[in-house]
Protein backbone atom coordinates (compact mmCIF):
# COMPACT_ATOMS: atom_id res chain seq x y z
CA UNK A 1 0.00 0.00 0.00
CA UNK A 2 2.71 2.57 0.73
CA UNK A 3 4.27 1.49 -2.80
CA UNK A 4 1.11 2.72 -4.33
CA UNK A 5 0.73 5.64 -2.00
CA UNK A 6 4.16 6.55 -3.49
CA UNK A 7 2.96 5.80 -7.32
CA UNK A 8 -0.19 8.07 -7.21
CA UNK A 9 2.17 10.80 -5.59
CA UNK A 10 4.58 10.44 -8.52
CA UNK A 11 1.43 10.50 -11.07
CA UNK A 12 -0.14 13.47 -9.52
CA UNK A 13 3.18 15.43 -9.39
CA UNK A 14 4.54 14.64 -13.26
CA UNK A 15 0.87 15.66 -14.41
CA UNK A 16 1.27 19.02 -12.08
CA UNK A 17 4.41 19.86 -13.99
CA UNK A 18 3.09 18.47 -17.49
CA UNK A 19 0.23 21.02 -17.19
CA UNK A 20 2.42 23.61 -16.30
CA UNK A 21 5.93 22.97 -18.49
CA UNK A 22 4.67 21.15 -21.39
CA UNK A 23 1.11 21.87 -22.86
CA UNK A 24 2.64 23.52 -25.79
CA UNK A 25 4.48 20.00 -26.95
CA UNK A 26 1.61 19.61 -29.78
CA UNK A 27 2.84 23.14 -31.36
CA UNK A 28 5.88 23.76 -33.58
CA UNK A 29 8.68 25.14 -31.42
CA UNK A 30 9.24 28.16 -34.41
CA UNK A 31 5.50 29.07 -33.81
CA UNK A 32 5.50 29.12 -29.97
CA UNK A 33 8.64 31.24 -29.82
CA UNK A 34 6.74 33.40 -32.14
CA UNK A 35 3.85 33.78 -29.66
CA UNK A 36 5.83 33.85 -26.59
CA UNK A 37 7.98 36.99 -28.13
CA UNK A 38 4.57 38.78 -28.78
CA UNK A 39 3.25 38.00 -25.17
CA UNK A 40 6.57 39.52 -24.09
CA UNK A 41 5.80 42.41 -26.14
CA UNK A 42 2.44 42.82 -24.52
CA UNK A 43 3.91 42.37 -21.19
CA UNK A 44 6.46 45.23 -21.68
CA UNK A 45 3.33 47.61 -23.13
CA UNK A 46 1.44 46.64 -19.80
CA UNK A 47 4.79 47.16 -18.05
CA UNK A 48 5.36 50.78 -19.63
CA UNK A 49 1.65 51.81 -19.63
CA UNK A 50 0.81 50.85 -15.93
CA UNK A 51 3.86 53.35 -14.45
CA UNK A 52 2.05 55.63 -16.72
CA UNK A 53 -1.54 54.67 -15.58
CA UNK A 54 -0.91 54.99 -12.16
CA UNK A 55 0.22 58.42 -12.38
CA UNK A 56 -2.70 59.63 -14.13
CA UNK A 57 -4.85 57.73 -11.53
CA UNK A 58 -2.64 59.76 -8.62
CA UNK A 59 -1.77 56.33 -7.12
CA UNK A 60 2.16 57.30 -7.62
CA UNK A 61 3.46 61.13 -7.34
CA UNK A 62 3.71 62.25 -11.39
CA UNK A 63 7.70 62.18 -11.93
CA UNK A 64 8.37 63.55 -15.63
CA UNK A 65 11.58 62.37 -16.09
CA UNK A 66 9.57 58.72 -15.09
CA UNK A 67 6.97 59.46 -17.39
CA UNK A 68 8.70 60.60 -20.42
CA UNK A 69 10.97 57.67 -19.80
CA UNK A 70 8.00 54.91 -19.65
CA UNK A 71 6.29 56.67 -22.74
CA UNK A 72 9.12 56.91 -24.81
CA UNK A 73 9.55 53.17 -24.31
CA UNK A 74 5.99 52.55 -25.36
CA UNK A 75 6.29 54.63 -28.73
CA UNK A 76 9.30 52.47 -29.40
CA UNK A 77 7.66 48.99 -28.17
CA UNK A 78 4.73 50.00 -30.44
CA UNK A 79 6.39 50.55 -33.50
CA UNK A 80 8.07 47.39 -33.35
CA UNK A 81 7.77 45.43 -36.81
CA UNK A 82 5.39 42.72 -35.69
CA UNK A 83 6.00 40.68 -38.93
CA UNK A 84 7.52 37.60 -37.27
CA UNK A 85 5.81 37.65 -34.04
CA UNK A 86 2.16 37.55 -35.76
CA UNK A 87 2.60 34.45 -37.54
CA UNK A 88 -0.26 32.93 -39.74
CA UNK A 89 -1.06 29.46 -37.89
CA UNK A 90 -0.88 30.67 -34.00
CA UNK A 91 -4.28 31.80 -33.53
CA UNK A 92 -6.29 30.54 -30.65
CA UNK A 93 -8.23 27.64 -32.49
CA UNK A 94 -5.25 26.51 -34.07
CA UNK A 95 -2.58 26.24 -31.08
CA UNK A 96 -4.80 26.04 -28.29
CA UNK A 97 -6.79 28.48 -26.21
CA UNK A 98 -4.66 27.80 -22.82
CA UNK A 99 -1.54 29.26 -24.76
CA UNK A 100 -3.11 32.14 -26.93
CA UNK A 101 -5.98 34.60 -27.29
CA UNK A 102 -5.28 35.85 -30.14
CA UNK A 103 -8.41 34.92 -32.16
CA UNK A 104 -8.16 33.44 -36.04
CA UNK A 105 -9.60 37.03 -37.36
CA UNK A 106 -6.20 38.89 -37.03
CA UNK A 107 -4.88 36.83 -39.95
CA UNK A 108 -8.59 36.69 -42.38
CA UNK A 109 -9.44 38.32 -45.37
CA UNK A 110 -10.77 42.45 -44.54
CA UNK A 111 -8.47 42.00 -41.17
CA UNK A 112 -8.33 45.46 -39.59
CA UNK A 113 -5.24 44.75 -37.49
CA UNK A 114 -2.73 46.35 -39.52
CA UNK A 115 -4.46 49.83 -38.74
CA UNK A 116 -5.11 49.51 -35.37
CA UNK A 117 -1.63 48.37 -34.74
CA UNK A 118 -0.55 51.64 -36.56
CA UNK A 119 -3.06 53.65 -34.37
CA UNK A 120 -2.03 52.54 -31.31
CA UNK A 121 1.48 53.47 -32.32
CA UNK A 122 0.49 57.15 -32.81
CA UNK A 123 -1.56 57.56 -29.93
CA UNK A 124 1.86 56.12 -28.06
CA UNK A 125 3.55 58.66 -29.86
CA UNK A 126 1.16 61.35 -29.43
CA UNK A 127 1.85 60.76 -25.30
CA UNK A 128 5.42 60.37 -25.72
CA UNK A 129 5.02 63.75 -27.27
CA UNK A 130 3.42 65.64 -24.14
CA UNK A 131 3.72 62.69 -20.72
CA UNK A 132 7.14 64.98 -19.45
CA UNK A 133 4.94 67.91 -19.74
CA UNK A 134 3.09 67.75 -16.40
CA UNK A 135 0.16 65.48 -14.65
CA UNK A 136 -2.66 67.30 -17.13
CA UNK A 137 -0.55 66.81 -20.51
CA UNK A 138 -0.26 63.04 -19.73
CA UNK A 139 -3.80 62.84 -18.53
CA UNK A 140 -4.69 64.32 -21.58
CA UNK A 141 -2.79 62.33 -24.13
CA UNK A 142 -2.80 58.46 -22.14
CA UNK A 143 -6.76 57.83 -22.94
CA UNK A 144 -5.94 57.58 -26.65
CA UNK A 145 -3.53 54.84 -25.75
CA UNK A 146 -5.78 52.91 -23.83
CA UNK A 147 -8.45 53.22 -25.92
CA UNK A 148 -6.23 51.87 -29.16
CA UNK A 149 -5.86 49.10 -26.65
CA UNK A 150 -8.96 48.32 -26.33
CA UNK A 151 -9.91 48.76 -29.83
CA UNK A 152 -7.78 45.75 -31.40
CA UNK A 153 -8.33 43.70 -27.98
CA UNK A 154 -12.70 43.97 -28.36
CA UNK A 155 -12.05 42.38 -32.05
CA UNK A 156 -9.25 40.48 -32.01
CA UNK A 157 -8.25 38.91 -28.56
CA UNK A 158 -10.76 36.30 -27.17
CA UNK A 159 -12.92 37.16 -24.21
CA UNK A 160 -13.06 34.75 -21.50
CA UNK A 161 -15.99 36.88 -19.83
CA UNK B 1 -3.40 3.02 3.97
CA UNK B 2 -5.26 4.74 0.86
CA UNK B 3 -5.73 7.80 2.92
CA UNK B 4 -2.65 8.35 3.98
CA UNK B 5 -1.32 7.85 -0.02
CA UNK B 6 -3.99 10.74 -1.35
CA UNK B 7 -2.60 13.08 1.35
CA UNK B 8 0.85 12.22 0.30
CA UNK B 9 -0.20 12.93 -3.07
CA UNK B 10 -1.99 16.36 -1.98
CA UNK B 11 1.18 17.30 -0.28
CA UNK B 12 3.37 16.44 -3.43
CA UNK B 13 1.06 18.51 -5.58
CA UNK B 14 0.64 21.27 -3.34
CA UNK B 15 4.80 21.30 -3.36
CA UNK B 16 5.05 21.23 -7.55
CA UNK B 17 2.54 23.96 -7.68
CA UNK B 18 4.18 26.06 -5.03
CA UNK B 19 7.83 25.58 -6.49
CA UNK B 20 6.23 26.61 -10.18
CA UNK B 21 3.70 29.41 -9.67
CA UNK B 22 3.94 30.90 -6.16
CA UNK B 23 7.83 31.07 -5.27
CA UNK B 24 8.34 35.05 -5.64
CA UNK B 25 5.46 35.33 -2.56
CA UNK B 26 8.22 36.68 -0.56
CA UNK B 27 9.14 39.89 -2.94
CA UNK B 28 7.63 42.39 -3.23
CA UNK B 29 4.97 42.99 -5.98
CA UNK B 30 6.12 46.16 -8.00
CA UNK B 31 10.05 44.30 -8.06
CA UNK B 32 8.46 41.37 -9.02
CA UNK B 33 6.98 43.08 -12.15
CA UNK B 34 10.07 45.04 -12.93
CA UNK B 35 12.36 41.63 -12.93
CA UNK B 36 9.74 40.38 -15.37
CA UNK B 37 10.03 43.18 -17.57
CA UNK B 38 13.48 43.13 -17.83
CA UNK B 39 13.19 39.48 -18.55
CA UNK B 40 10.49 40.11 -21.22
CA UNK B 41 13.17 42.46 -22.58
CA UNK B 42 16.15 40.19 -23.21
CA UNK B 43 13.76 37.46 -24.11
CA UNK B 44 12.74 40.05 -27.39
CA UNK B 45 16.31 40.52 -28.01
CA UNK B 46 16.76 36.85 -27.86
CA UNK B 47 14.13 36.63 -30.15
CA UNK B 48 14.90 39.24 -32.70
CA UNK B 49 19.07 38.52 -32.56
CA UNK B 50 18.00 34.35 -33.10
CA UNK B 51 16.65 35.48 -36.42
CA UNK B 52 19.11 37.07 -37.37
CA UNK B 53 21.76 34.61 -36.23
CA UNK B 54 20.13 31.45 -38.31
CA UNK B 55 20.31 33.59 -41.70
CA UNK B 56 24.10 34.83 -40.22
CA UNK B 57 24.74 30.83 -40.06
CA UNK B 58 23.14 29.86 -42.93
CA UNK B 59 20.56 28.30 -41.31
CA UNK B 60 17.51 29.93 -42.57
CA UNK B 61 17.95 31.87 -46.16
CA UNK B 62 19.03 35.61 -46.03
CA UNK B 63 15.89 38.01 -46.69
CA UNK B 64 16.70 41.32 -46.50
CA UNK B 65 13.11 42.55 -45.40
CA UNK B 66 12.95 39.60 -42.55
CA UNK B 67 16.95 41.08 -41.37
CA UNK B 68 15.54 44.95 -41.12
CA UNK B 69 13.07 44.51 -39.54
CA UNK B 70 14.61 42.13 -36.47
CA UNK B 71 17.56 44.65 -36.67
CA UNK B 72 15.30 47.61 -36.47
CA UNK B 73 13.03 45.80 -33.50
CA UNK B 74 16.88 45.09 -31.75
CA UNK B 75 17.83 48.79 -32.40
CA UNK B 76 14.34 49.74 -30.59
CA UNK B 77 14.45 47.10 -27.72
CA UNK B 78 18.09 48.00 -26.58
CA UNK B 79 17.41 51.19 -26.59
CA UNK B 80 14.83 51.15 -24.18
CA UNK B 81 15.17 53.39 -20.56
CA UNK B 82 15.99 50.91 -18.41
CA UNK B 83 15.90 52.70 -14.93
CA UNK B 84 12.00 51.44 -14.10
CA UNK B 85 13.09 47.47 -14.57
CA UNK B 86 16.70 47.39 -13.29
CA UNK B 87 15.68 48.65 -9.40
CA UNK B 88 17.74 48.18 -6.72
CA UNK B 89 16.77 45.48 -4.50
CA UNK B 90 15.76 43.17 -7.48
CA UNK B 91 19.47 41.04 -7.67
CA UNK B 92 19.69 37.28 -7.00
CA UNK B 93 20.97 37.47 -3.85
CA UNK B 94 18.24 39.54 -2.55
CA UNK B 95 15.28 37.92 -4.08
CA UNK B 96 16.38 34.79 -4.72
CA UNK B 97 18.38 32.67 -7.44
CA UNK B 98 15.41 30.77 -8.78
CA UNK B 99 13.97 34.21 -9.76
CA UNK B 100 16.44 36.31 -11.06
CA UNK B 101 20.26 35.57 -12.66
CA UNK B 102 21.02 39.57 -12.03
CA UNK B 103 24.11 39.67 -10.12
CA UNK B 104 24.41 42.86 -7.17
CA UNK B 105 27.38 43.81 -8.88
CA UNK B 106 24.71 45.86 -11.34
CA UNK B 107 24.29 48.29 -8.79
CA UNK B 108 27.68 48.38 -7.17
CA UNK B 109 30.04 51.80 -6.70
CA UNK B 110 31.76 51.45 -10.07
CA UNK B 111 29.09 49.47 -11.75
CA UNK B 112 30.04 49.70 -15.57
CA UNK B 113 26.68 48.43 -16.16
CA UNK B 114 25.15 51.30 -17.76
CA UNK B 115 28.12 51.88 -20.53
CA UNK B 116 27.89 48.42 -21.44
CA UNK B 117 23.97 48.75 -22.00
CA UNK B 118 25.16 51.65 -24.30
CA UNK B 119 27.74 49.85 -26.21
CA UNK B 120 24.91 47.28 -26.94
CA UNK B 121 22.64 49.91 -27.82
CA UNK B 122 25.64 51.22 -30.38
CA UNK B 123 25.86 47.57 -31.90
CA UNK B 124 22.74 46.84 -32.69
CA UNK B 125 22.79 50.65 -34.57
CA UNK B 126 24.97 49.48 -36.62
CA UNK B 127 23.72 46.57 -37.29
CA UNK B 128 20.46 48.09 -38.21
CA UNK B 129 22.12 50.34 -40.58
CA UNK B 130 23.35 47.53 -42.89
CA UNK B 131 21.37 44.71 -42.19
CA UNK B 132 19.15 44.57 -45.17
CA UNK B 133 22.98 45.14 -47.02
CA UNK B 134 23.34 41.45 -47.94
CA UNK B 135 24.20 38.56 -46.19
CA UNK B 136 27.77 39.74 -45.54
CA UNK B 137 26.68 43.18 -44.45
CA UNK B 138 24.87 40.93 -41.86
CA UNK B 139 27.12 39.20 -40.94
CA UNK B 140 30.11 41.74 -40.70
CA UNK B 141 27.94 43.55 -38.05
CA UNK B 142 26.12 40.99 -35.99
CA UNK B 143 29.21 39.73 -34.22
CA UNK B 144 29.59 42.96 -32.19
CA UNK B 145 26.27 42.79 -30.84
CA UNK B 146 26.85 39.17 -29.63
CA UNK B 147 30.08 40.40 -27.70
CA UNK B 148 27.93 43.35 -26.59
CA UNK B 149 25.71 41.15 -24.72
CA UNK B 150 28.62 38.65 -23.67
CA UNK B 151 30.34 41.64 -22.03
CA UNK B 152 27.68 42.37 -20.01
CA UNK B 153 26.36 38.81 -19.17
CA UNK B 154 29.94 37.82 -18.11
CA UNK B 155 30.52 40.25 -15.26
CA UNK B 156 26.75 40.77 -14.43
CA UNK B 157 24.86 37.99 -14.52
CA UNK B 158 24.97 34.52 -12.79
CA UNK B 159 26.71 31.61 -14.49
CA UNK B 160 25.73 28.55 -13.17
CA UNK B 161 28.50 26.71 -15.39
Amino acid sequence: MKSLGILSAGIVFAAALGTVASSDDHVDEAVMKAVKARQAQMQLYAFNLGQLGAMAKGEVDYDAGAASAAAGNLAKLTSLDGRAVWVPGSDDATIGKDLTEALPAIWSEGSKVGEKAKALSIAATELDAVAGDGLDALRGAIGNVGKSCGGCHEDYRRSDD
